[in-house]
């Protein structure tokens, strides 16, 4: 049950009394420069007022929030065994999280903190949103701690804590970019516009809270809440305070889960302050738009701007709406992704289709080859329906959180865990020279944002309610974990997801126990059995929970087998860039045609399929061990266009669609799978022939 | 004939005596700081060498070219009439142009030349290239003057170009923007790659080039002469001098034009070492690609980077091998033309479809909604086919020619010559709340660029060659000039082009004379008909000069009838957003549906049409003089798709193609007249049902 007696309250090891420390070791150290002398009032170790413990939060904690329906289990409630997301988490902890750790230290960003420290002469290096590369890491850190102990994470991650805290400063204050010449400009309009301070101190906060929840370690956490408190909450805010506005979304989501471990509620309320955005500081609309702040977000009706920032806005939307019921944000919540999920998200649950401000288009405006669909604002998407889900129950945000989580985040990782997508475009010529894959970015947000969704997984398996638990993914894994009423719970799920549809579910309660188990049928299932102990149940609907109420007991097991049928989607008529054109789904996953895949000579540009008739053939699954760490791969009978001369104009008479062609074998494989071999071509949408 | 004895040699006022003069008027004049003294060798009104006089001279002055096949007559020699293009140039003069100068001083663009007189106390305004604001407006008032006086832009001209040459500073340095604290990075390297200067420089010369021309004054030209031969050519060049890269393409063309006049090779030389550009100043290869220059250009394999650096870098390359025969420029200046009209231009000749960069996309990128194709673009791209054309004489530079002038430059500037277009779109939603239409951009390139390119129109009409005259525009006109060899011509065309396909030409040598007239056949007109005297001609082929060798005498008249059905045209299947879509053009006219044009509650988003059977309805034209300005309007049954719920979902199972849908009438309007009422819907490509 709930572990809070094993709350550890570790000594807190002031910053001051380090930073003074190393100051007077370094000699002139840059601190000293220091503007703002030690508040009298400065936090010395908060009381948390945290319930449950750390140990038993999940990816947030809502615990005590009035107006959610669910509440997160921990990540180390659940094993992932042996299914399709277990090697992509081993090698998230054994190459990934490490490799980037090195690749963080090899491009200066913890020298960053090294020079503050008096211990680097280097000079500062990278853009102002550096701070939050390192921050994201100790929280994908803090993440694959709460599934289990790894020493050699947690000894980099201490070190690098240490390393940090050391460099905050007195008043709280803690950036490494704002610093010699440009400490002037700290917190200014425009530095909060553009500089990115509070965006860093958001990632900050979240990293601290996963590492506090994987090890009860308030160091970090701390350093966090002095930042807040300290140096946020006396100086800004509402006047005669000094303005605020967010030029990049993130310390909302982050100020409101901090006030779900201390339970201050000037934490909230200055999430509140912020989200409402006015005219504080004045800008132009443009960039209110570009930033999806600096407006009153219950004024906003549409989703634009910047994708990730317009994520991670709603994220601290949909909490602030957790912890006030203000109906308002529901209002705007709902409005906003009704507008998403119906004119604006890839087929893949990317986001942000873009590139010019990495921005939302218009409606329809879904692209292909120029498809932006940043890794970062798929994880937004995911994290946003998490919260949407959480107030609701609702399945149609389980739905958006597979359909993100399978293909547009996991597209975001190569299979070897060593290779970032920043773009997740949905068709690809690599004559263009793109290269789509690379190791490390300046801008390195998505790499360490792949890296802590992966490692945070386990917590989006379940989420128990009032009334009993409900299951959302499906795995080989196993819940160990209790009721709200505090009966223990062991789930255990067996199964070959994604790439069979059955999947059997031990269900075994401490003791016999009647609850309601939500059993998630996914709207891409158009025909899904569920029994109870073999017996079928009905009321079975695409895109909604089952719930199963009874008497559980153990040894009881639900058996759940989805239609895993390929399906054929076609875009709205009104995606010009989908039109005539088909993609191809089989359970969660997107499939896409790789050039390599095909037959010699076939251009993917040429290609097309005849589906819809029984004449137009089948697709035929194969499991292909051997291939991309083992996938299904999708057959189908296909053509090639001979178009002749009329290839090489541009613009010609209308031939009246009749087009020669020849037909060819297609191989389909999933889309997070693409580029993992030889650069060729790529496309999710292939032309279909009516003719 | 040649007018060479006209040559006004004004008397020249040294703007360092102008200077000298304001500066002790006002006392301290920011002259005063300037950098440089003037140098003794200062250049005191070159001897021009240009042959013939400026009065003759064209748009280009090819008469000594050695690589040029034709030769351009000067613009006053055609007289546009009451045809297409009178209006136009009628309401460019009294409206554009008037209305420009007054938004360019409201914009404190002339304040900028003012304030380094001292006769002003305001600060510099607008961004690093506003100067050449004032110098495209003065050209285009140069191209006006050129067709004939009109003494108010006439006197706005003079009063501006006496602000201008007035703080050119003693060693012939002249920008507004790189003074005062900015004056140390003049000319550095990051200045050069980003700052404009020369670009700036290069506006400046067409403007004093084009004045020139039109009225022998020298004042502009002698301080862009001081320029180039006081500031550039003895400070920068090859080692040991400093080095040149050009940031923005436009010197190079400005320098041979020049060159062009003063016949001082050393212009032509300093173009050709910039063109060459190599690692001198070291650049990202993403900066090199943007640029369309740092790299040599002759090294270029496609089209590529920001679309009007692509299309002056062309244009000065084309005007580089015109003089001096390089075979390496020709052979990349042909793969590049072929690169783009094959899959990087709209079929309105608009080009650089990408916002990001303002860039050519990659091959088959041509979005519609999000197109860019910035009517700078599109009016470059008309300029460096007017160059190719004048290499070869080939029938498929003018066809682009036609297609850009028509539709994607047409399209630029409102029908009431006071709004414009900086993009200039294939698909519209005024949901989306783009202004595509406004009075004044901070970056306003674009409206004085339409400005003197219409003014100078009538310059395109014709060319001549050694063994005659080539007829590359039908309009309404009437040409006083003469043949290679002096034999006076007058050519007059009656026709109601491009509403109507038939003009007739009058050829009246003053003297009965052999002579070849070039007749150009649109490459749109796949069935041409030309009598000479009632005489029907073979050999007619699309896109190419039907060449007429024979003795012509006063009398003699040419009919050309072109074919002006509706043709309905398909992209190339590459280009994703056009699939399963038409455009229609009728002549040289791309046509498009506008939203408020079609019956009520139709939504453009909806619309389809079946074409290409004969059962699919026939076009019907209806001349309505009554609509923006007098179009001829397109009619064909459509049809409106009912989707019901699915119209509802982003993504749903594929429906066959089947889709229900109501028969409606659409009317089309040419897309040049676009956004000149209410703003509706708009799109070029219309889907096509095949079902």
């Amino acid at each position: 049950m709930s572990d809070q007696k094993a709350i550890s309250r570790r000594e807190f090891v002031s910053s001051i009394a380090a930073a003074a420390a190393i100051s007077s070791l370094s000699g002139g150290s840059p601190l000293a420069n220091a503007q703002e002398a030690a508040p009298s009032g400065q936090t010395q170790d908060v009381p948390l007022t945290d319930k449950p413990g750390w140990k038993d939060q999940g990816i947030e904690n809502l615990a005590k929030s009035p107006h959610a329906k669910l509440r997160d289990i921990p990540v180390r409630a659940v094993t992932i065994e042996a299914g399709f997301w277990a090697r992509r988490r081993e090698i998230n902890v054994t190459k990934s999280i490490p490799t980037m750790h090195d690749l963080l230290e090899a491009n200066g960003r913890m020298n960053n903190f090294l020079r503050l420290a008096g211990k680097s002469n280097s000079p500062q290096t990278g853009p102002v949103f550096s701070d939050s590369d390192v921050y994201k890491w100790t929280e994908a850190v803090g993440f694959v701690l709460q599934s289990g102990d790894r020493p050699e994470l947690r000894e980099m991650a201490e070190k690098l804590i240490d390393e940090v805290v050391a460099v905050q400063e007195p008043g709280g204050y803690l950036n490494t970019y704002y610093q010699d010449d440009r400490k002037s400009l700290r917190m200014l309009p425009q530095t909060q516009t553009t500089g990115h301070e509070l965006y860093n101190m958001g990632h900050m906060l979240q990293g601290a809270i996963a590492y506090y929840r994987a090890t009860g370690d308030r160091k970090m956490l701390d350093a966090g809440i002095r930042f807040v408190d300290d140096f946020l909450l006396p100086n800004y805010g509402p006047a005669p305070k000094k303005p605020i506005v967010s030029g990049h979304p993130e310390i909302e989501l982050a100020l409101i889960e901090l006030y779900r471990i201390t339970g201050d509620k000037r934490q909230l309320d200055l999430a509140g302050y912020i989200l409402g955005g006015d005219s504080r500081i004045e800008l132009p609309e443009r960039r209110t738009i570009y930033m999806f702040s600096g407006t009153p977000f219950t004024a906003r009706t549409k989703m634009q701007g910047h994708a990730v920032r317009a994520m991670y806005a709603c994220c601290g939307a949909t909490d602030y709406y957790m912890e006030t019921g203000d109906d308002a944000y529901w209002k705007t919540l709902n409005t906003l992704w009704n507008d998403m999920t119906s004119t604006k998200m890839y087929v893949t649950g990317g986001v942000g289709s873009r590139a010019d401000g990495e921005a939302f288009g218009d409606a329809y405006e879904l692209p292909n080859f120029r498809a932006y669909g940043e890794s970062c604002a798929a994880i937004g998407n995911m994290m946003w329906n998490w919260r949407m889900l959480a107030v609701t129950g609702d399945a149609k945000f389980t739905d958006v959180i597979e359909r993100a989580l399978y293909n547009g985040i996991n597209s975001g990782m190569s299979l070897d865990g060593v290779m970032y997508c920043y773009r997740n475009p949905l068709a690809f010529d690599p004559s263009t020279g793109d290269k789509i894959r690379n190791p490390w970015y300046d801008v390195t947000c998505c790499p360490p944002n792949l890296e802590r969704t992966f490692a945070s997984l386990p917590g989006y398996f379940y989420s128990t309610s009032e009334d009993g638990i409900y299951v959302h993914l499906y795995d080989d894994s196993q819940l160990d974990w209790h009721l709200e009423d505090g009966t223990g719970l062991r789930i255990t799920q067996k199964t070959n997801y994604p790439w069979d549809g059955s999947v059997e579910i031990a269900v075994s309660p401490a003791q016999a126990s009647e609850f309601t188990f939500y059993v998630r049928v996914p709207g891409w299932s158009d025909h899904t059995e569920i029994t109870v102990n073999g017996k079928a149940l009905k009321g079975i609907t695409p895109g909604a929970y089952l719930p199963i109420r009874r008497r559980w007991m153990a040894g009881d097991v639900v058996r759940l087998q989805m239609a895993m049928k390929p399906e054929v989607l076609e875009a709205n008529p009104r995606v010009a860039d989908d039109l005539g054109r088909v993609a191809l789904q089989r359970g969660p996953l997107v499939y896409c045609l790789e050039g390599l895949d095909q037959g010699q000579g076939v251009m993917l540009s040429d290609v097309a399929l005849r589906v819809g008739k029984p004449s137009d053939g089948e697709f035929q699954t194969e499991y292909r061990g051997d291939l991309l760490d083992g996938v299904v791969v999708l057959h189908h009978p296909g053509f090639v266009a001979e178009y002749g001369a009329s290839e090489e104009l541009l613009y010609s008479r209308y031939s009246g669609g009749a087009v020669k062609t020849r037909s060819v074998p297609l191989t389909f494989i999933p889309y997070y799978a693409w580029s993992n071999r030889l650069a060729t071509a790529m496309q999710v949408w292939t032309p279909v022939l009516n003719a």
